[in-house]
């Protein structure tokens, strides 16, 4: 009964991230009718190419001369829209040319004209194209340094916006006085649509004295070009403010807290209380599972901070530190690690699963806990511990039918971990 | 501001577990007025010994043959209750002795006469007392079976209840027909009395046919007389309906539950709403870190699953991996990764500290870290990551300093982390 529930809620997650359905429901909710003007598709990032495709098989309207750019392998045959492969995460000459062609596309469009921007994450990096006076190469150079200081993304983001001539805001800039809508697949806590692919599409006003400031602050050393560029204040971001980009719009039509959302909504119709603890838990698997245990024997035994019957939701990405040789991914190795530690408590069922359908390499994308997963391991001639101590959670969840398989689902926002407490 | 709330929060769990406080709270509230027979004072378990101080110290009445035992460097100078120290957790003769003599102490007091056990946790390993039949050795071999079978807690007490004459409730059984008021420094997640020190207060029947089943399920191999024991149905554990034990009771004094929720009261009376998330938190610190920032992030950004301004407490006992040479206990470790989790946002400030007031082996009990601490760090030229790679910090918090400073608390319910997010 739990399992269905989990299950179902699981589907309901992958459902509200289907790049068919967030480009339809976003086509209903945020495009004009048919434009008067023309109508141009751009945008970068790795989901781009497959919204793209759902785009152009739902809009009823022509599309003209279009360009989206996707990371290699990321492409998706797209039969109006053209799609550009490109470098990520250091940038490659075709991500410079694509984002050279994207400009010159959108300039010189009229207050008739449509343009429909298709943003995801990753599209910094596909997208380069360096301020006037600095050569790609100072671009590569500066990303490169930026990734290597340890800065946070909100750090690196703002430095970055301040030595581009596409991103914080500039490709919009370009666009006036054309509509911009600008759709965005967002993988940033928080999904500020600002922060996502560096936001080519939304601007948020120039931030130079703070890049100087924190390019000394974090010891960053740049190319000669890049730190010269810096000290003037020339070329400044545009501003959500300037009256030209009045008609924009910007909209998250799918985001792993998007998809938690829907999950919690669908539980909640069943009668569930629903806790979303956050969408973007990173750490070690078998750690992150311990305080996902900790708090769900919480909720069992002592009714908070949450009263049962509960669910707790979290996305987000994990890793696996590999210590052996066996199979499985992060996502069944937070089962077996959450298995462990709730051996023997009863009214706790955790479903852990990659939204992609894949955990890892295997062919399941992922699998179910409770408390008497650990002893159904043992009655079968496994030792939990020793299967994690191995890193072999797949043969240990396979051996004891607790496998969850789904097949890849075509869309992806990271781990969905969902924990209904009783 | 918030620091000084977080600080009085500390202060507040510390309290709640501090020995005078919490065993003159429990005489006032769970034992009877001056006996008319006599007073005895049995126990055992790490904090026992500082149980029994406060207690005979708060007493007002005679205190008669009592014998209270703690772990090795555990003891306190006390001037009315013989403390005898034995080996942990590897069970002793000092143990086995001391034990045994316990038994004899209560055995034949009458119905006028008051028993006062002090349980805490490490009882278990310190009270070894074989069933009938059994030699010490066996004990000892049984308890070495138990801890590398890899069972849980809950599946180890009931083996070893079955196979000792004092746990289980075998104590009280000896005791009675006196009045048993048994007072308990809980350390075990929920609180269960039974499952603090083996419960040798605590009647709970007898699970021999379990036992049975457990040991073949985890694979156990005991000592052929142990083995021989459990096949049989003698000398069953004493169950609580008993009408002999109607009159005896049981309260937890202090616990990292009870600590959490007198800080949680205390915010709720400064008007911050609190969440206790779990006592009982285990794992890597730097890794439970970033589920804590992530959460505290969660609320920070979309108000879920609690609205700001709200608390976040937990605890439990983190570890570390020591990765580099530096210096730092594993609240500070958990800080730091914290604070690089939440580099740069504002509107979160916490507090991780050992409640024994001594982090590792630091001068301090914790930290306090914020969405500046990073940047600080950085301008006093410390890399956060580097320092957090080589376990280093201390000096790192030292040096912006950020450090909390208590000395020892002289009480420990493990460790206290309050996170305030606006």
């Amino acid at each position: 009964m739990d399992r269905e529930l989990l299950e179902i809620l699981f589907r309901r997650a992958v459902m509200a991230a289907e790049p068919k359905a967030a480009i339809g429901a976003a086509i209903a909710a945020h495009l004009p009718s048919r434009p008067t003007g023309r109508t141009l598709v751009i945008g970068a990032g790795k989901a781009s190419a497959r919204m793209a495709k759902a785009f152009e098989e739902l809009w009823p309207y022509p599309i003209d001369d279009s360009l989206v750019v996707t990371r290699y392998g990321y492409g998706a045959a797209c039969a109006r829209i053209e799609i550009v492969e490109a470098a990520h995460p250091v940038p490659d000459l075709a991500g410079y040319l694509a984002a050279r062609r994207m400009l010159e596309k959108v300039r010189g469009l009229g207050p008739n004209d449509l343009v429909v921007a298709l943003i995801s994450g990753g599209g910094s990096a596909l997208l380069p194209q360096p301020a006037p006076g600095l050569s790609f190469e100072d671009e590569v150079r500066v990303n490169e340094a930026l990734l290597a200081s340890g800065a946070p993304i909100s750090v690196m983001n703002l430095i970055r916006n301040e030595l581009s001539a596409i991103k914080g805001g500039r490709l919009a800039a370009a666009a006036a006085p054309a509509k911009l809508v600008t759709l965005v697949v967002s993988d940033v806590p928080g999904d500020d649509p600002a922060l996502v692919a560096s936001g080519p599409t939304v601007p948020i006003g120039s931030h130079r004295a703070e890049a100087r400031n924190l390019v000394g602050l974090y010891g960053i050393i740049l190319p000669a070009a890049a730190a010269a560029f810096l000290q003037e204040d020339d070329n400044p971001s545009p501003t959500a403010a300037d009256p030209v980009f009045a008609g924009n719009r910007v909209a998250i039509v799918a985001s792993a807290s998007l998809s938690l959302g829907a999950a919690a909504a669908e539980a909640e119709g069943h009668g569930i209380a629903a806790a979303i603890l956050s969408d973007a838990i990173e750490g070690e698997a078998r750690e992150v599972a311990k305080v996902h245990a900790a708090l769900a024997r919480e909720v069992r035994q002592r009714h908070r901070p949450f009263a049962p019957p509960h669910l707790l939701l979290s996305g987000g990405e994990t890793s696996v530190t590999l210590r052996g040789t066996g199979k499985g991914g992060r996502n069944s190795e937070f089962l077996l690690a959450f298995a462990i530690a709730i051996d023997g408590i009863d009214g706790i069922t955790a479903l852990a699963a990659d939204t992609d359908g894949i955990d890892g390499a295997g062919d399941n994308a992922g699998a179910f806990a409770d408390g008497t997963t650990a002893r159904r391991m043992r009655s079968r001639g496994i030792d939990p511990r020793m299967a994690l101590a191995n890193n072999d959670a797949y043969p240990a969840f396979e051996k004891i039918g607790d496998l969850f398989v789904t097949g890849p689902t075509g869309t992806n926002v990271n781990d969905f971990r969902a924990i209904l407490v009783r």
